[in-house]
């Protein structure tokens, strides 16, 4: 079983103390919720279910993990922060009231952490999920606070990946292409897309993965359009794009294969996007190394796809950022402003749609000093079964 | 397959406008995002991946699905509001940038459901997820408009069921004690927890589920005194607790299902508290009709399980409201201010814990005039494999 180890969370909260206190902030306060929890979870290693969760991280003292008022022998038994306080603001949104239970306030986390220090300004982050609850309790408690969007703090810091966190992502990836094999096995027309999935989940559980990494999905036919989507009861048909995205997750970090493919020969011209698309993916990888500016590896892309006669077809691409989210920063766009460096991992997203269909090539990779490591490649190739 | 009907979510705006007209409201602005999507699907059928969701509903006038810069095609495909808008505000927490999509401001949202009526007061649904990025939108661009938390106006129509989401639920459910058969009838000592939960995934989806109704569990041993968890790489073992919370997900709705086993027979100190549970999660049962109030319920509750000797075991209970969320409101609580009603749909949901082990009997309901219904009950009974 493949973990990050506790040393390795004593110093991403060192190295988020430097950061606190290098952007002018007194401390900083992180958010998470049920679905996005990646930066409660990389700082702590408490993964909350039902309820959201927090960190408050002094610029210098003892961090505080927040959680919701069902979670205190969950938390203790898993989070790496001994500091743990119980707050409604972090309880599940049905909004019990759990006579008989008591909670903190912001001004006891506070004094809990940097007792005797001033708080003059305080970072969010998370910032894009953080809600109400926290921000006028914030607000009310805490009124002579500056509070300020600080979620470059901690995403600087989650981009570029330690040893411990590839090789759980290697391991993610590995787990995913085995469930690919598995549906490339099993599956046959009149199956549901969602009978796909759950072949998907058994090898998931089966080989070690702790969870789906992302809402997997299989759709075939006219839904392939659809940039993201669920999958529905919707029948598998022959000689129509079926496409995979399946992801594992392990010790916390997610993984994604995506697979377009197709049971029996696609026409023609649904078989010739198809192909060009895995040109397309494969020329990504190619143009990616350490020191390259993300903007210009996208400019290139899409000048060849263009000039290749295939602009029409692109939505966006070609690659974000990988790590305990399956979706996270840094995207790579035209209009990225950073280079690209050793360590930092990526989901090259290769999607092509036209009116009627569309496809995704997906696979995770590594920035190298020359190059990218792939973490999975096996099912890039044409399948008709 | 089992689903709501087009009609339904018509009746449901419908409502819900009227519930608007009477809190004195112009509008509401109702909150998802990926693992508390409920408010959006329940008036839409939109079911939010990867991205948040919203819906802009005017007193009078046309209702706006809001969504994120990449759900265009899905959500064309499955919302029950033909009115869509992509938004930044929506968009993944990566926060890409998504240079040559256009999207919608709330100005514009408030124009195109309510051309020519003044929005004087805007109410908030699904306040206590609702992120700050939607809320300083609305205060930068609507600065004469008064923000109210108005959750009230919705989860009022959602706690009683009609008889299409009565029908979602009694299969999901069906569902859900089909997943808990397979694991009794296929668990091993040495199997881990998460091994458990991959044979209810495959279940779930074998059997027409459409996802998970809730983070699934299976603890074994000291981790079942945690009143909610993540399954871990730990290993069943023989004369323990062994806890699962399985739920299935059909039409939008939740199910979970509740059982405390063990593979060979458990020390008696633990057996005597497994079987109390069970007594009192029939005792709960017992008190429900409609016309009682919840918080007399849960008295007689408490009353009756002290008396028995067990009130040092007990955490909260006994029951919290289900449906599309696994929990909803509202929760039965000795403060609850409400009666219950035909067709509320509850968990009667039985949690004692000692020092070194719990155990939860969890089984759904629906009130009826005379007791409950049962949505399962299959498994209340005690098992030693």
């Amino acid at each position: 079983m493949i973990t990050i180890p506790d040393s390795e969370y004593q110093l991403r909260i060192a190295k988020f103390q430097e950061n606190i206190r290098a952007a002018g902030l007194d401390a900083a306060l992180v958010h998470g919720n049920e679905s996005d929890f990646a930066n409660v979870r990389y700082l702590t290693e408490y993964w909350p279910t039902f309820e959201a969760g927090g960190v408050f991280v002094p610029a210098e003292g003892t961090p505080v993990l927040l959680i919701g008022p069902e979670s205190e022998a969950y938390a203790q038994g898993r989070s790496k922060i001994p500091a743990i306080e119980k707050m409604v603001e972090y309880r599940e949104s049905a909004d019990p009231e759990y006579p008989g239970i008591a909670v903190a306030s912001y001004k006891d986390v506070v004094q809990r952490a940097m007792p005797g220090h001033p708080l003059r300004k305080l970072g969010l982050v998370g910032y894009s999920v953080m809600t109400l609850p926290v921000y006028t309790r914030l607000v009310a408690e805490l009124p002579g606070t500056e509070l300020v969007k600080a979620d470059d703090t901690l995403t600087s810091l989650r981009a570029v990946k330690s040893q411990n966190e590839i090789a759980c992502m290697r391991e993610a990836f590995r787990i995913s292409e085995k469930a690919i094999d598995a549906i490339l096995g099993e599956i046959k027309p009149g199956m549901t897309e969602l009978q796909v999935i759950g072949i998907a989940q058994r090898e998931i559980y089966q080989h070690g993965g702790e969870y789906e990494g992302h809402a997997l999905y299989c759709f075939c036919g006219f839904a392939t359009k659809n940039a993201i989507s669920r999958p529905t009861h919707n029948k598998i048909v022959p000689n129509e794009v079926i496409q995979l995205n399946i992801g594992a997750r392990v010790g916390g970090y997610s993984s994604s294969v995506g697979v377009p493919f197709s049971i029996g020969p696609l026409p023609e011209r649904k078989k010739r996007l198809v192909e060009f698309g895995l040109e397309a993916h494969v020329k990504t990888m190619e143009l990616m190394r350490a020191g390259r500016s993300a903007a210009g590896v996208v400019k290139d892309y899409e000048a060849w796809v263009k000039q290749r006669g295939f602009g029409q077809y692109m939505l966006y691409g070609p690659c974000h950022g990988i790590g305990m989210m399956e979706v996270e920063r840094p995207w790579m766009e035209s209009t990225s402003a950073y280079d690209l460096a050793e360590n930092m991992t990526f989901q090259v997203d290769t999607f092509f749609y036209d009116e009627d269909f569309g496809l995704r090539w997906e696979d995770g990779v590594r920035v190298t000093a020359d190059g990218v490591e792939k973490f999975s490649g096996r099912h890039m190739k044409l399948v008709e079964l």
